[in-house]
């Protein structure tokens, strides 16, 4: 098995995800093609002692794909992105699977341009693992698709129902849709829209409308909302518990002698919960309804999250994620259409 | 000056109320009228020891509005509700504002059918202040209002700036649209069209698109947004901020004895923390753009922040919030037109 990493556009440059590839090939069985610029990544490989490593293969991409870069216009000029060069390892099946953290909206892009949708999928969502108090929540759509239809909404539940089964491992997953109450007559257009047709859904175990709370309490295992709203929460989510950390360890800095030993002794009992919230720990967000899996990094990973991630591409080949999508496409499509005719 | 509170439709019942309210006519200049079912209400006044407090006088309301119901039928159907009779008291200039806990729905249709908005503003608000980095942030709309059309949008960052500078003292406060991106060109179709609004409004001091990890960083005053992501971020980042408590004394719990007594020392510095963090400490949120100062509290506040929220009433009447909307919305009205003959 082959994955396809894309090396450049990062925060922190190629380094992190090199190292990153360097520690996969040890720990998961599969080869990495690294993408972008060749001397920078033989260097690197010669500074980790990788440079012999007959599973790391370079491909050469002359250009890069910026994070404020106009996405559709970038990948459709740069013909010799990273991005798009990786994008196109996969279109060939020289690769199974695709990992990248550079600019989400490129990733997005060149995926839909250069791979393209599974048949029958809308638009395509990004699946984001979260934490709970019980385990793990899947969050989607977090960006791909802002202003989704009802019928994306939909799609995005079915789909998200896969991921939570397949790569989360939960049977028969608890699937809600995001909204301000618990009520059937609560939300806004698209959410009023959406609600009857995850309560027609068979493909889909739908349990109602959750709130914004539920989704780190554990009563729910998919959390369906539209990109706009998913991007904005886990940001905020994001937000708040560098905002909650940064204020417990000032209170305590603050709390004259006890509270900074109590600070020591509480330490090794706080690195386990750190690992819990980690968002490394996740590897990455996948983007669902494209026809391999393709995985989209944070900007700020490092080579730890990028070796789970691509942990996590060779996971949805192995489980044939995209088939099982395309399967459950066809028949939810095919059931559309035939409730059309009947109509 | 007379603040009116509703004590009915609340989580813990009206207890917790009637108790606030005893402990405001302490602190603040103000009576408080309490508004619900006279013999309970006067029972516990008398457990207080505040039966013959002459700044608390009482007014029977023999419905109740629950957190279930359609707010804008109960609210036409129960005339005798208590939110609707304490709504009656601010029509009636009998009260200058208002304090109530039971349902948001019910609060805001109460306060558009039976009090009216202010001239001009075409959707009423609910301002929620939030703790951040370096002080406190204010998010609006936080639920009056989804589906908020572009120019609700501009009221609402013109209420949310006037907001900021007489509640929270902030002055020239930093006004920002809470989008998925930094730049002009990110956005939904609604913030899209919202954004050249903000730009070309004078009433404000808008520095652009924010992030959801903005919110709490402390680097924006007014986060604008619809009422539906607000509702959603806000009741989001309640349950992380929850999850995350629980973890941490889960971790210190587990942790072995060591970690119990650093997590006994930490306890004091902590207290200042959740100090820092309690949305008991800011009373209530603030339905901007209806004819008088309009609080609205977590269904589930305790005394101290029923309090609070007729301490920020008593802040509302006296820093007059209410003429100062007027007066910005006809400018911002009047410029409209204006404009709109030019074109």
């Amino acid at each position: 098995m082959k994955i396809a990493l894309d090396v450049m556009g990062t925060d922190y440059g190629p380094k992190e995800l090199v190292l990153g590839a360097v520690m996969a090939v040890k720990e998961y069985k599969c080869d990495v093609v690294l993408v972008g610029d060749e001397p920078t990544i033989k260097e690197l490989l010669k500074s980790y002692g990788a440079e012999n490593e007959p599973r790391l293969t370079v491909r050469h991409a002359s250009e890069v794909i910026g994070m404020h870069e106009h996405p559709g216009i970038a990948v459709k000029t740069k013909k010799d992105a990273s991005i798009v060069v990786a994008t196109d390892l996969l279109r060939n099946k020289e690769c199974d699977a695709l990992v990248s953290s550079g600019s989400t909206g490129a990733a997005v892009a060149a995926a839909l341009f250069h791979l393209g949708r599974i048949r029958g999928v809308g638009r395509p969502s990004i699946a984001t693992p979260i934490p709970s108090l019980t385990g793990t929540t899947v969050l989607l759509d977090s960006g791909a698709k802002v202003d989704a239809k009802p019928e994306h909404m939909l799609q995005n539940a079915i789909m998200g129902s896969i991921y939570a089964e397949l790569m989360l491992n939960i049977k028969n997953p608890r699937v809600g849709l995001l909204n301000i109450g618990e009520e059937e007559i609560k939300g806004n257009e698209q959410t009023l829209a959406t609600y009857p047709l995850l309560k027609e859904e068979k493909l889909i175990n739908f349990i109602g409308n959750v709130e914004g709370r539920d989704i780190n309490k554990g009563n729910v295992d998919v959390v369906v909302c539209d990109g706009f709203v998913g991007n904005v929460v886990l940001k905020a989510a994001e937000g708040l518990a560098t905002a909650i950390l940064t204020m417990v360890k000032e209170a305590i800095l603050n709390g004259g002698f006890l509270a900074k030993i109590g600070g020591l002794l509480i330490k090794p009992a706080l690195r386990g919960l750190k690992k819990r919230l980690d968002p490394e720990a996740y590897g990455g967000a996948l983007l669902l309804g494209v026809r391999a899996p393709f995985f989209i990094c944070h900007g700020s990973s490092k080579a730890k999250a990028i070796k789970n991630a691509i942990g996590a591409a060779v996971d949805g080949v192995e489980r044939n994620i995209c088939s099982r999508i395309a399967e459950d496409i066809a028949r939810q499509t095919k059931a559309d259409k035939v409730v059309g005719t009947l109509r």
